[in-house]
């Protein structure tokens, strides 16, 4: 099963003082490229894997959805969550992602921000997505980019001559990686981009876009220490749908 | 224009003594992963960009295509592809791709191997392709992975405690990269996975398959100097189709 780390006390503090979970959608400065990728909401079933505090549930209850079901294995999330969410057609379920079950045919959509990183069997979650949506269904979802989860120290590095980089080294050797992020010991599942784009394609799914994220120049204007994202890409973005 | 390299005798010279240019296909480490992306090629009318000495093109062939078109730019290479090929299902023609036109739905599977990395326009040459194209036509291509041609100053590095990275820099800053490969100021473009894949799309096709090659443990038995290539992404390759 997925590391539970949302439910430890000190990471969940320290994520809650991020600006995506204060400021919400606003707070993600990948979220104007995510949103470019996704479908009308109108009248349409949504399903959001790893839903966090609910902030896309209620965007796309807000949206027009007809009903949107958010899933999240942490239970201090989902608390939050639902003491933030007065709408009926918003529901939160606590489930493990690597273990989920979904009924057949039931969502028009599906949409996962900043979760599959964390699970262990794409081939799995995707093939249970995939019966869980009705005919020419989207899927559209973010992770962290592979070249930012591959490094076995992750960091920027600057040289005595100014020049920033992120080193690189064991792409090819898929599987956890710890590091301290906001806590001791947050385990991460590295793969390569080729084993998030083929488990989809096995389950079914035609790929629409591929999107690597990097700060507009607005958005370095803005946040300034969003500057140095333009040296490596930080996010990765697929749109997928059903063949 | 693209800039024609291989016509520099000193840089011809050295590419003509790399494994690829020697052995053929079988001297190309991503070959094999590039070769089960390809459809069957019995009967259909092949168009290779960038054909280089010919390799692919003889092998279509072989493998029972019905006509094949390599396009190349440099005199250098067309010269020894004609003196190395006795088929008259092959037929060579110098074009500079950045500015190629080609007969409409002529063609049943386009390729390219290693080439469109020194394009500045794909816009235009997926365009082009297209039209080339006859209905359900694939195209599958090479390209030097993206983590591969951002740095300003590309190498590997090894610090003090033996640990080799790829150092990224420059990843957002799409455009010209000069090397020293082979023969000094070679210009490759640089753009991100995203800017191959959209073109693509927008030119009208899908996507099928994105494999980034690293080496596998027999390659690395073979060939030990492939072994620092499981650190990073060296070559990406994608399978598209017409919709």
């Amino acid at each position: 099963m997925a590391q539970n780390i949302y439910d430890d006390d000190g990471f969940f503090e320290g994520y809650s003082g991020l600006p995506r979970s204060v400021k919400g959608l606003d707070g993600a400065p990948e979220w104007p490229s995510l949103q470019a990728m996704l479908p009308d909401m109108k009248g349409r079933s949504i399903v959001d894997l790893g839903c966090g505090f609910g902030w896309f549930c209620r965007w796309a209850a807000t949206a027009g959805a007809s009903d949107v079901l958010g899933i999240d294995l942490s239970s201090n999330m989902l608390a939050r969550a639902a003491a933030d969410t007065s709408d009926a057609r918003i529901t939160y379920e606590r489930h493990d992602l690597d273990h989920l079950a979904l009924p057949a045919a039931s969502f028009d959509f599906a949409y996962s921000s900043l979760t599959l990183h964390y699970l262990t069997d794409l081939d799995r979650l995707f093939a249970t997505v995939r019966q869980s949506l009705r005919p020419s269904a989207g899927f559209v979802f973010s992770v962290e980019h592979p070249i930012g989860t591959a490094p076995t120290n992750p960091g920027f590095v600057t040289d005595d001559a100014g020049v920033t980089t992120w080193p690189v080294d064991g792409y090819f050797r898929e599987g956890p990686r710890t590091t301290n992020w906001l806590a001791p010991g947050v385990v991460k599942q590295h793969r390569t981009i080729t084993s998030y784009v083929q488990p989809l394609v096995r389950a079914g799914f035609s790929l629409n876009d591929l999107v690597e994220w990097g700060p507009s120049p607005r958005q370095i204007k803005e946040v300034p220490e969003w500057k140095v994202e333009v040296e490596r890409p930080y996010f990765l973005l697929i749109a997928a749908q059903l063949n």
